[in-house]
């Protein structure tokens, strides 16, 4: 094996769980010798030159990593365009790596972070830089290509189906004079994925959720309010969980805000909880209340499912292995063998089939009415959030969770002028 | 001891171990080998008759109603007013007692129910009806006098302190590039007491949460947005928890919808999260993201405290001990004895000194700056939030709650009639 540095960066939201990956990449590269450094706030830190020395962790905090959510080395909304458009950029990056030796480069992320990954690698190649790059799988989007599920997700989908179920049995328990329709909103901005997650909490058409609205199904306001009516009549009251990606038969967001954009060129979400409610108030008169749990649900570590635990850190040690072996241009992926009992296993595949894919619900994940999720959606989801894997807590009541120091390495190169790269 | 029925009922907002206090009522009442009815929907179930024999329960039935969020026997908004003013229903409710001969009322709620309790043991004893009525506490918005703490509320506080943890280590991840203001929405309608518990999430001035808004403190808009931006500079985000019972110096709140009223002609709340962040985007042109946890934050019986579950079953198992031992018009109240270590007691309290009051936070439990939580508030808060209790967990993935068939009482009165009573 050659010698060099091992470069470790988060990218875009993060999870419950992307600290275990980084937990995993640290502690495989320990065992190979292999130092690693990791990107303060992703490959932004790369371009500053701002590079952690995990050296300076102890094994319990790489340890601890596992049970804290968020992202220890800081994450960004960063995106790079194509290699003609931000050459300077790309190049910025080759200088760094250079700079400290890097030969491996784990990017830690969605289908974005896989396409810059991938476009690194092919001008390090035309650069003669010899360099390893692997995309890291994350997002509990769930809409990566290949993989059959991602690091993130499954504690994401558990949050949602446990607390789903819970406001249910509260609304049940009231709904005789108070509250008769809830609203449950969930992330996912093109793949109802999270949405469908909340379809764990109950079975059958009397149990909550009584209604899903996914971003695969254009929203219908008539036959939507029509089921409520029908669902509070027949129930007693109707629990609707509805994706922030919902949108009209004119294919626009129903919470679009009109132009606002993350850094991604995405459209900014939120709010169709509190639409939906005013909407089911309005026409038909009944008392609603609503929640946006928004980050909670993606870091909600306290309620993380034990198989997303297991393999976030199974990607982690897979990329340091995958990296050290020579592989390029690869990403770890989940292949799933049997779904009951669950088995899967670690497998790569090429980041060019990954990058800027975005998987959606297949059609047969949905029921023919659109409003709900189907046996074979249950059997791919019930896996994923199983297991539970509780972080230690302290006497003071609340998780145990670590905040490490990050040591900054003493830069070798001129600061970064983004106006020049 | 006389012969005789129990009546327990469940009133007003559940929580998520309201079902543990039903569970320490039937457990105690059983041992001394006395029947337990529970009305249908709280005390609208008394007044229709409807009514549950829990002796169809088993024995698991009744323990997993300890581990079960929501309200079993469903509870009611539904306020009784003077006994002048509604003589008809209280009488109609003594009809109901005398039918089944129950000859001890357990009723579970807060300080409305506190005060039909009171009442209702008033008309019992005017009309010479053998009856002792037990109010049992309950509530999230831990705003009854006396008592040292409410069963409901260390769970949701719990949920809260955990919940304002996590999603800031996630705002800290992102803050360079996104988010840079999270704002946080607790319930508490005039009591700060769960937006004191989102203090606990950290320590210090650049901990989160930043900034707490109570209820107990008007808003001052041009002071917020300086500490706003005072924080984003100094830390780089800034995590804001806030009361939906927030209001301005003319003594609106921030939220009110305008002539909503719940059936306890309380203004309806919810939406102040998003209002203050609508406002942080316009005035310091940041991103920001809000949460609004609603049913989540009192039905989360995954996250319980340890001591609040310890609690509500107490005032339960008390509540029996008291109605048989022959005490009328008191509540089992949690007596603190000590902070470090905690220790409590149960002892019986008055229902007059607890009806209709209100508790507010201590002036000395908020900071001097009014954004706060002092020591003082810490050290009392703490012990409320502290020990885990979770539920077990079913193969796929979420709780094993129990949901009981409940079966009514045959009926031995003409029907109510909500018109003539």
């Amino acid at each position: 094996m050659r010698e060099g540095t091992l470069l470790y960066a988060q990218s875009g939201g993060v999870t419950a769980v992307i600290n275990a990956t980084a937990s995993g990449v640290i502690q495989a590269a320990r065992k190979r010798k292999v130092r690693v450094l990791a990107g303060r706030n992703g490959i932004l830190g790369v371009l500053r030159e701002e590079l952690v020395d995990t050296s300076s962790l102890d094994a319990a905090a790489v340890k601890g990593l596992a049970h804290t959510p968020g992202g220890a080395f800081g994450s960004c909304r960063f995106k790079l365009k194509s290699l003609d458009a931000d050459r300077a950029r790309y190049e910025r990056l080759l200088a760094v790596f250079q700079a400290h030796d890097v030969r491996w480069f784990l990017y830690n992320g969605g289908n974005d972070s896989a396409d810059t990954a991938l476009k690194v690698s092919q001008l390090a190649a035309a650069s003669g830089y010899e360099l390893a790059c692997i995309g890291v799988p994350k997002t509990v989007d769930n809409d990566l290509a290949l993989t059959d599920c991602c690091p993130g997700f499954g504690s994401a989908a558990k949050y949602t189906a446990v607390s789903v179920a819970e406001a249910a049995l509260d609304v049940a328990a009231m709904a005789d004079t108070s509250t008769k329709v809830f609203v449950y909103e969930v992330m996912g901005r093109h793949a109802g994925w999270l949405a469908a997650a909340g379809g764990l909490a109950g079975r059958g058409p009397d149990q909550a959720p009584h209604i899903i609205l996914f971003p695969e199904i254009p929203f219908e306001e008539a036959t939507f309010l029509a089921r409520v009516r029908a669902t509070v009549d027949r129930v007693g009251y109707c629990v609707i969980v509805v994706s922030e990606g919902l949108h009209g038969p004119d294919g626009r967001f129903l919470a679009e805000t009109g132009g606002s954009v993350d850094a991604f060129g995405h459209a900014q979400l939120g709010g169709v909880g509190p639409l939906l409610a005013g909407l089911v108030k309005a026409k038909l008169g009944v008392k609603v209340h609503w929640t946006v749990p928004d980050y909670l649900q993606r870091s909600a570590r306290h309620l993380a499912s034990k198989t997303d635990l297991d393999q976030a850190l199974a990607v982690g040690k897979a990329a340091v292995a995958y990296a050290l072996a020579g592989q390029n241009g690869v990403m770890p992926i989940i292949q799933r063998l049997t779904s009951r009992p669950y088995t899967w296993r670690i497998v790569p595949a090429p980041l060019e089939k990954i990058a800027n894919h975005e998987k959606k619900m297949p059609a047969n994940f949905i029921t023919p009415d659109g409003y709900g999720i189907s046996a074979a959606c249950r059997r791919y989801l019930e896996p994923l959030i199983a297991g539970e894997a509780p972080p230690p807590y302290g006497p003071g009541g609340i998780p145990a969770y670590v905040q490490p120091r990050l040591k900054l390495l003493r830069k070798r190169l001129p600061a970064w002028d983004p106006a020049a790269h």
